[in-house]
């Protein structure tokens, strides 16, 4: 079964995308222009309430929230592909622990950034000059305990790449570029050896073809 | 190994409470009172670096994040106490779904009430008129598709409880009682039907026992 993944050129479902790809699942995209509002469209809210992107469907089979479908085709396809849940029980903890730092403390600052700087005049709201510094400095912080992570293990669940990990990705890409905040990688020695390396794996390199930032 | 839960009587360590009481999983508490700011604390700080609540200490095994300590302590006692994760990946999958609904969209509105409506005095903010009317439209929107979710099976994942329903434990219980919006529960049917069940399960009883409202 090919599995669809709605809404595919914006930074969450790109969480998706590279997921698929390291598990080497076969998908197809179908295109939701947030830009448009087509995640408020009546028949895209029959498949999804919530009005928000990703979802997939496998059949009958949809799931809504990025990490939630990471974990669920990380499960389902375990042997194939890239590993990305850890090995044991106690690894696995240690990707969820930092799956959700990442959901709770690094992306609410970043979505901020990304809002603000990014995307406010194209959604026709007022650019937040304070919600700005606030946001760079409260990622800042935790981008400190990133860095005192990351010295003491090459990824953020322990010393294997992992969800935790590959989640980062398109909202650090946003980050280093459009964002134009690049040095708050770059100054951090771990950080920055850690961004150089995901960054550059295979599977986020065919995202970013497939949909280049600022998208 | 008794688990030691850090900074129980606040609503997320109560997730993690509930859930050891599901599992039949020995614990100890270690107070930590986040209105005197003891989470900032510089020992606290070496436990646990973003200086948030719940934390466990498992012999050398240290988490953070109240959903990822359910879900570890779910998936490594998986055959003790109450199934918390469903019987397959597909369960497991829907559990995930609409745990991540829970963290990002029932979770943000309900919170802004808990800080503005029950601490913003004890915290010595302002308490933001605006913000509470709009996160109760925000949360009363996600409130109309639990309803809808829960008219079609008995519970948020499935037919069977999980952690997808007991995530929503302590914050529902502030929201009928100390910030006074019992009604957004009551009246809707299925969405009261299930908040009377999840809520009447012994765990949550014990935990209200251990540590009443308004914390």
């Amino acid at each position: 079964m090919v599995v669809k993944v709605y809404g595919p050129a914006f930074a969450s479902p790109k969480r998706v995308l590279a997921c698929l790809m390291e598990k080497e699942i076969e998908f197809e995209v179908v295109p939701v222009d947030l830009l448009k509002g087509e995640h408020k469209d009546p028949e895209f809210l029959k498949l999804q309430p919530l009005g928000t992107v990703p979802v997939t469907q496998d059949g009958d089979y949809v799931l809504y929230e990025s990490r939630a479908i990471m974990r669920y085709y990380s499960e389902k396809y375990k042997s194939q592909g890239t590993g990305l849940l850890g090995e044991t029980i106690e690894e696995r903890g240690q990707v969820e622990n930092w799956l959700e730092v990442e959901a709770h403390n690094f992306n609410p600052p970043v979505m901020n950034l990304t809002l603000h700087v990014m995307f406010s005049s194209k959604l026709g709201f007022p650019r937040d000059e304070n919600l700005i510094k606030e946001s760079e400095e409260k990622l800042g912080k935790v981008l400190d305990i990133y860095e005192e992570r990351l010295s003491k293990t090459k990824y953020l669940a322990g010393d294997f790449f992992s969800l935790a990990d590959l989640s980062h990705l398109p909202f650090t890409q946003y980050l280093v570029g459009p964002i134009g905040k690049e040095y708050m990688i770059s100054s951090r020695k771990h950080v920055s050896a850690w961004w150089n390396d995901i960054s550059s794996r295979p599977s986020w390199q065919k995202v970013l073809l497939l949909y280049p930032p600022p998208f």
